[in-house]
């Protein structure tokens, strides 16, 4: 095995002019949740999968008792309608571990989809603010100032100075290495309080990404697991609350 | 020295049709109390020796003085009834360090194996439960949905979504990437508080191993071990209530 | 991508008997706040960036909302007086994240300097006291006991047994192998506090080099940014100040 | 500069069936104590330097103002009595940083001695107890049986199970990978303290070393080093119970 080994899944598929994709677990795993959303959505094929020296030595166990070594996988989808294009989509178990396992990783995505004819590149994340917000904005960061202009008519925002720390991870070194190599990218940020899983946050990018692709996405199903994850939250505040209230009456007893 | 690097004692050993079996440090060190008594039971004979430079850079002491680089160790045993197949057998001191280097170890341990015929591969570890245990029960993952029922009936248990965290280390990247060159495989975790060494649940994944490979093997050593390290968890908690007793007694009187 | 990778921006400068200035981020930033000053002092020009899989994987935002990646940056500067010599300097965002990465930085660095002629090199960092200092000294190291003499000339001092931990990062590096390449090089190290950047520290470390180059820069700007840091940090005690007495006047009530 | 980088000074010594002796830092600096108070005592030739990309980024600055790379460096002594074997030394500022480091670097020293006849490694340490000792006692560890007794003979001890954790690092893996190559070993380990550098059992090491060279060895500056410390030491615990006092008459007043 190669230190990145990308296997084929039956042979490549032929796409023309293709949108790249990107949604790997981070902030809130809102690129990783919109990511996997759209390839359900839209019934995306698996056509590679991809291992990595810099992935941790781990598999994970399905529901019938069978293992899967960590991957990332690949997927392509075709486009149904004049106005749309072709789509690879690239989601994961993990990022890589090490600086340099990143560099290496996202070279080797490069590769892959720029031999399929990529020239614009799209990744998701979640721009943790450490607070909780009623309605997410989704930051925007690009390679060239003309996709700026473009981006703030779907509805993305660009603020200045943030995020202050760049973006980190393969998200943004996917567009920087991508830039280097003369691919135009973009980089959407959902905001997101960074704490639990946030589809709320990922349904807030789908949306803007769903102006870039001309794709109608139902997003009831994030819309549900928002829900989810908001009862979740609220109970777990309750328990605080209890434990906090019991351990008052304790000391009141004691 | 080779990254990996992998020493025969003498020729390297004809064998028919071999099961591979790993058991390594780890959680309890399930994996490796058990291999080591296999080897012990049967008297499987040393090959070879691997050493690794992301293994730590130590030597260990013999009784007599003398010293042993850390390593890892293969052994076989040639079958002995019409119902037995040959073995494989590794264990050692550690395993890799660092991510990439157990992703090393582990190929290279496949090539030796694949080349010396193996096309199953049964790997021995524990289950770290954070609490105490009477019956320890052996979990299990495959790499194949036929083996989960053939597995079920030599007692080993499957729950859903357990591990949790998948399976971390060469037990799990041993049938994860054999998976990918064709191979099956079999991870079996005997459940262990995984505090100290767990003889008790070696016992356990040997009592399945033994249907595997219909080799009978005596566990009483492992039973007086498990009985020594109980002595011992006890000794120690009495000393903790001790101290706790006296820490007492002396704010009484201070 | 190599692992260090420098581009060059249109054709390679030509230069003669160039001496090599490096200002990196590191204590008190105060060798990158001293490069970056000269840059824009003099005008100097960008003629190659060197991107590096040992550098964090990361992008910033600039302000118009596009991205760049995390890089070093060359610049050059032609002599245009007598006494003067043609530049070439460095700077960027970070050193490397590893000791390896590190030394396989340096040497692709020196490679490049040095097949452009470069002879002397000059570092400017920080030497971090812990305290305040009203007028921070430039503490010096070099290649060759004929530079200590010329150093001391031009206002730098030299104390025995300090740095007492040597120079640790590109700094040192940069004239240690340039010195195993019989390079001389010198290590110009202004006192700082290190809690902050330190612009004060920056321009004393550019009163020596000054002298060096006979360039004259005006030092207003850093003048100016010295006294906002100063302001800043005075604020920052007042409201830790504040703080206290608040929290006093809390208990008082409470 | 390769990862192990090795520059001899003027031409390779000849040496007739040298052996080896390593002095590198470690626990109470006691193997970097003792070799280099051979190489001063004997007047031992420096003949190269060896750089490693896994040691830190750092220059030491010389009490002159120059600076030094970091580095390990050998020497050479040449036998002048029928009983003395020529000798190579090693010392140096540090051990590698990583594990793939120091079994990298092992690996560079051990072909160099090799090149140059070398069929017997003397590596010396410290053990550390934890506690302090009056008389330090050399613990052993050797390649061979037949070395155990010939140690014992010149005062060596050897303790069933110690040290229980094995010697880790440079004194360790020189002679584990050198018994690989089919070299002879020991390991000579003075009993410290562990928390100062501990001349006296540097010179415990040395009276066995003695004893193995042939070389009468004055330990007199080993033995004024000792001193220095243990008033050092001495001072640090009076300073520690003054200000314990101060701070139990703060109480009392307050």
């Amino acid at each position: 095995m190669e230190y990145v080994d990308i296997r084929y899944i039956g042979k490549k598929p032929k796409l023309k002019n293709p949108i790249f994709i990107e949604g790997l677990p981070g902030i809130g795993n809102v690129g990783k949740l919109a990511a996997e959303h759209i390839i359900e959505s839209i019934n995306a094929k698996k056509f590679a999968e991809l291992h990595c020296k810099d992935f941790p030595p781990q598999v994970f166990i399905n529901t019938d008792g069978t293992i899967k070594l960590v991957n990332n996988e690949f997927f392509y989808w075709k486009a149904q309608k004049r106005d749309q294009r072709d789509l690879i989509l690239l989601t994961g178990d993990y990022q890589g571990l090490s600086s340099q396992g990143q560099y290496e990783l996202v070279e080797k995505i490069l590769d892959l989809v720029q031999e399929m004819g990529v020239k614009e590149i799209y990744t998701l994340g979640g721009y943790g603010l450490g607070y909780e917000i009623e309605n997410p904005k989704v930051l925007c960061a690009t390679t060239d100032i003309s996709l700026v202009k473009q981006m703030k008519k779907y509805g993305a925002i660009f603020k200045k100075n943030e995020p202050g720390g760049g973006i980190v991870g393969a998200s943004g070194l996917l567009i920087g290495l991508g830039k280097l190599r003369g691919l135009q990218g973009v980089c959407l940020m959902g905001e997101t309080p960074g704490y639990l899983v946030d589809p709320k946050s990922a349904k807030a990018v789908l949306n803007v990404l769903m102006k870039v692709t001309n794709i109608n996405l139902s997003l009831s199903a994030l819309e549900k697991k928002a829900k989810e994850i908001e009862r979740i939250a609220h109970q777990l505040k309750e328990i605080e609350g209890l434990s906090k209230e019991k351990s008052e009456e304790l000391k009141y007893i004691g």
